[in-house]
């Protein structure tokens, strides 16, 4: 197999981050992903500065893997086009605004009719349903709302968002996580289904015990800098040379090999230090230690010191220091696609590690409408002729 | 089906955060997952404050509808009591670091001689291989090592982590992805394979664009406090009553809506803030017409005028207002859950919604060897006595 998901056909009609992940996730594992821009613009990161031989590096990170079709939804054969290729299809995927499917004539209940068998992964802000269903929402607004960014930043600054849009990225997992599900209820009951998920409901998925201890303790969770939550001392400290280091050093089998690091093992007897509970009610004095230490060293210095007694510690990468990482190289996480326009393009690497069905990098991100011809004669049966027709009407 | 994974056995040997939860969503889903935990102590979470009625808080919010069952590793005949649940299993997961398996003789090669269709997933900090393999890893290391921390918190201030566990959060959903991508491709090869997913390489898949910016363009992505790394002005805003609010008005639909909400038409003749372009270059002149507008009025103000003209925007809540959202009770995310010693505990709900195959809250999170006489009677057709026997010699 070319990958786990070998013969399963996707039709990708999603636009920016959350969509069109997903869906290459699912073309990195052998799916035929075609993605379905609306001719002339196509998706919106298209344009998104910067941008390497005329192409949007937003857009090439996010759609490797993928053929790509147009068609002209707001023509009046558009609709019927699409649901052509539903007839073909395992699975559709889209992220408009609630309400959006339906208004085109391609709601749920007017695709499963046409194919009981289709998969239909509407990925939204809010979800398909509920008071704020029709609200614009953003991956930071989910952050906003669902208290992440509360969470996020030092106790006396502002509240912060997290460096990446790591909502989007994330209910494009789980997005993934739906549709192989419903694949595989599928095999059993042999009729597809709906799959909804939203960036606010992924947000509060993340909220580790923030809802029972506010609920049950009364008690606010809060951001608290780079401290841990239910352990210390364990923060980010300075080194001589300026770099950052992190230091976890918050358990009863942590604290006690890291204070013999730094040859101060009489540490141990101090009251203050000696259980979690002890060190939670002392942060400050726990992590001074630590920064005193730190301090006189390079960032280097430290992270060699304490990885060689095999305990957990990471100097804060920028990024020509992540590109040249060992690890990350050796993992495959830099990989490159060939670009017609933007020649060799790096980025993220396939990081599933399959043992059996590997993944690759098959193909580049389409131009748009760069297999208009392709998917329509092998999906539709049209002949090049009949694509062309298509063309010129203006329905793709 | 009382879920799309009905019918599917998960062996869960993880402990704390992302692989708890990775089999906890498979439970959710509907698969039967045992959870086998040390004799003894079980989950390191087991002991983390803070508690409810004995039981840590976070180690409930991390393994509801799972069955526990214990084996004490360091007995002779316990690796070979795991091997005997291997033959009945479906996905093994685990998160030890690399080699722990091997050393109880239960590596992937081992299991796999006792049953080919067992898909093995090894969620681990740094991956099966490369020179770091064999190094400790948290989340917020892996937060380090990939650049997002560089890329969180203000320009002006030090690298910020994420105020959750995000990266154990997503490799989570890598996992669940892998599991069910291996799952599907055993309905077709028949065999079972090994799946490895790691913090780090989860990390570097969410850098947007940070990695062709930076070998393509020589850009090093930093952070950048709240504001929008593609589009402006969009940031956090203080309102009069101190709430902060979130106004994403960065591309060339929304600014001229938000402005027009402002009263403030005028702006449009500006040149300073005509394109994208323009507004990324001035910043900080963008912001402040917004932080103005914003100061003199509460943020529920601010939120109601903008909402009202179906332009994005959220107040950054807190805990307490977390859970009273009405979007988020009426998506059932705050779910309840009833359990022996803790009585009822909220935490966050099942956030994938399928329309056929409803997923639900089974059971509680197991006590420690809960369902040792359950598993072991009908997966291993142990006796009542049998079962009291591997207890009372130490091997469970």
């Amino acid at each position: 197999m070319q990958g786990p998901l070998e013969g399963i056909k996707v039709l990708d009609l999603t636009r920016v981050l959350a969509g069109p992940f997903s869906c290459m996730l699912m073309g990195d594992m052998g799916a035929e992903v075609v993605k379905v821009e609306r001719s002339g613009r196509g998706d919106d990161v298209r344009d998104v500065a910067p941008q390497v031989g005329g192409e949007s590096l937003y857009f090439l990170v996010m759609n490797r893997n993928k053929l790509g079709v147009t068609i002209n939804f707001r023509h009046p054969r558009g609709p019927a086009l699409l649901r052509d290729l539903v007839r073909h299809a395992d699975v559709l995927v889209e992220n408009f605004r609630a309400g959006t499917m339906e208004k085109m004539g391609c709601g749920y209940d007017v695709l499963k009719a046409i194919n009981p068998r289709l998969i239909m992964v509407s990925i939204s802000g809010f979800g398909q349903d509920g008071p704020y269903s029709n609200l614009a929402c953003y991956d930071v607004i989910a952050q906003a709302m669902s208290g992440l960014m509360e969470m996020t930043g030092p106790p006396d600054g502002p509240p912060t968002m997290a460096g990446s849009f790591v909502v989007d990225y994330s209910t494009a997992l789980y997005a993934v996580i739906g549709t192989l599900a419903a694949l595989r209820a599928r095999e059993h009951t042999g009729i597809g289904q709906r799959v909804d998920v939203a960036l606010l409901d992924t947000a509060v998925s993340y909220l580790i015990t923030a809802i029972p201890e506010y609920l049950l303790l009364g008690r606010k969770m809060t951001r608290r800098g780079n401290r841990d939550r239910y352990a210390a001392p364990v923060n980010l400290f300075r080194a001589k040379d300026g770099g950052w280091v992190y230091l976890a050093a918050g358990n009863d089998s942590l604290f006690p090999q890291l204070v013999k690091v730094m040859g101060q093992e009489e540490v141990l007897q101090d009251p203050r230090f000696a259980t979690l509970d002890a060190r939670m009610a002392h942060i400050e004095e726990g992590e001074a230690l630590l920064a005193k230490w730190v301090e006189n060293k390079t960032a280097d210095e430290v992270v060699h010191l304490v990885r060689e007694a095999g305990l957990p510690c990471a100097k804060v990468a920028s990024i020509d220091e992540v590109v040249a990482n060992p690890q990350i190289r050796h993992r495959g996480m830099i990989a490159e696609i060939e670009h017609p326009t933007a020649g060799r393009v790096p980025m993220q690497g396939l990081n599933i590690h399959f043992s059996h069905t590997p993944k690759q990098i098959r193909r580049p991100p389409p131009l748009l409408g760069q297999h208009n011809e392709e998917i329509y004669g092998r999906w539709l049966g049209l002949s090049v002729k009949e694509v062309a027709h298509l063309k010129s009407e203006g329905v793709i």
